[in-house]
């Protein structure tokens, strides 16, 4: 009986991360190299396969001990045919990702949003276990999500199914990069708490915060929870105003589709219990209760690895159809 | 060959309506029987069942001719075994009404939450036909609604996916029934709709609305339109306001669901473009461009057949397991 192996590839717009999995979605290596973004989807795509390549050579498998690569990507999917409409961090539009990769390496490729990959990464692997109906969002630059329901990705009518971050949670808000006002990205996101206590800091609304700020040159999300717990009440607000907009939008998900987990992961949910318990409290508020204590919310496990291994998931998914 | 035939249920707190469809969804026959919520769950299966007997009869259908019986119930429902865990208008809890229902007829039942069966109807013979991603809502006592995402029902982990009616539109609303605040129905409904008018016609800030109430005893939601119509502004302001938390509220659904289509029927959509195109207005104020541009907004075609039609949809996606 030969080994067999899963290759599953996260492409950022700074790095491609790429690893190899067994069956079970236990990572055996990993590697990353820089996106050559500037030199075009050619670029991407060859630098990609070849690094596939070595790592394969090196662990000593073979093309046919490969299942084959599952690749998540920052932009709206066909997921059918594994067409990237496109994804602007990478520069790349209208890519047939799916049939270039197989004509390359040979192997049967599925292709998924990068959001929703990690989502179905945090299900087969992290704190997703155990259940196929869940919600994942990741709490970064924005704020990314992905649905499952009934162990399937929600992509909707036109691939744009899951735009968690873009459900307006105040609709008299500020403006967003989207066009609309008041999405939930504007508040949950560390972009948003970056810009609330570096806002603070600049009006001299908290001496603490425009100490840090003169510092450091700039803030993270990470000195907004360390400044409140230093007993800074302008950090504190932010980060209230955070957790309350989260947990809000996150009720309008319970209420229509009763998960049994919502999987939070994300630079701002390394804050932990000083964020998590504000999100559980303002969802408890507005969600129906026998959604409400239905629903665990979680942080995710996985980190920066979600994204690979939701991506071999899609070829584990793939194989047993 | 012989002609084939469905049973299609809708049990409601008035009445329980009963139709013969043919395989294609077309109403063969229909009637409707008071529903005995005092005599207890028996008395409502016994006399369903002897009613569905008449009408074959009536009609020349034997039992062999029958696919199966579907039931819409209005409350939450396993669908799994067909048991229902409770239906307050009828007074029921714990029933087994696959079981039992199956025991009395010799024939597959198939038990679903009544807004979910509506929703199904629309899909396979009303305004939602030619998708299997959409969202039907009732705008009518309450806000009732069901979410349909490749065909099938999203039910949830506890059986309350689809609880439209409430989703939290405004956080500092008025209380609802749920015990939340600021539930879309409590905006949208006819319910809301009444209670505005009325209160605005108690308190004397509309003499429209004044004289109608004094002669009328009591308001319809029809007549918070034909108001608004005659150029009664309070009557308008409490309609704008209805349609502008109901569109927000759809804004949600299609952020995190990108559907086709959504269906609203129920008493308040008999009102047409005068609500409609409020609705759509809000709806695309909060919604991600590709989502609204993917999405028609209709008014639901079926009116009191949905539930009949879409309980005996049930029959056929079980009939092609």
């Amino acid at each position: 009986m030969t080994k067999r192996m899963i290759v599953g590839v996260d492409i950022g717009g700074t790095t491609i991360k790429i690893a190899l999995l067994d069956p079970n979605g236990e990572i055996i290596t990993k590697t990353q190299i820089p996106t050559p973004v500037s030199e075009g989807e050619d670029a991407i795509i060859g630098k990609m396969t070849n690094t596939i390549d070595q790592l394969m050579a090196e662990q000593g498998f073979t093309k046919e001990e490969a299942y084959g690569i599952g690749i998540g990507v920052p932009g709206p999917v066909d997921t059918d045919t594994g067409f990237v409409y496109e994804a602007v961090n990478l520069g790349i539009k209208d890519t047939a990702l799916k049939a270039k990769t197989e004509a390359l390496t040979g192997l049967p490729t599925y292709v998924e949003n990068d959001a929703n990959a990690a989502a179905l990464g945090e299900m087969w692997r992290g704190a997703g276990q155990g259940t196929d109906n869940l919600v994942a969002i990741t709490l970064g630059t924005g704020i990314g999500g992905g649905i499952i329901i009934d162990g399937k990705i929600v992509h909707g009518v036109k691939g744009v199914g899951g735009e968690i971050g873009h459900v307006t949670v105040n609709p008299d808000g500020p403006l967003c990069n989207c066009g609309k006002k008041g999405c939930m990205e504007r508040y949950g996101s560390a972009t948003a708490i970056i810009l609330g206590i570096e806002t603070a800091a600049k009006e001299g609304r908290s001496a603490y915060l425009a100490k840090q700020l003169a510092e450091k040159g700039s803030l993270t999300a990470k000195d907004a929870f360390d400044a409140a717990a230093e007993g800074d009440l302008v950090a504190q607000e932010v980060i209230d105003q955070a957790a309350f907009y989260t947990g809000f939008g996150l009720s309008h998900i319970a209420n229509l589709l009763n998960p049994a987990k919502i999987v939070i992961g994300g630079g701002v949910s390394a804050a932990g219990d000083a964020l998590f318990s504000l999100i559980r409290k303002s969802f408890d508020t507005y969600t129906w209760k026998i959604a409400a204590d239905s629903c665990e919310i979680l942080p995710a496990t996985l980190g920066n690895d979600a994204g690979v291994i939701g991506a071999g998931w899609l070829v584990k998914q793939g194989e047993s159809k």
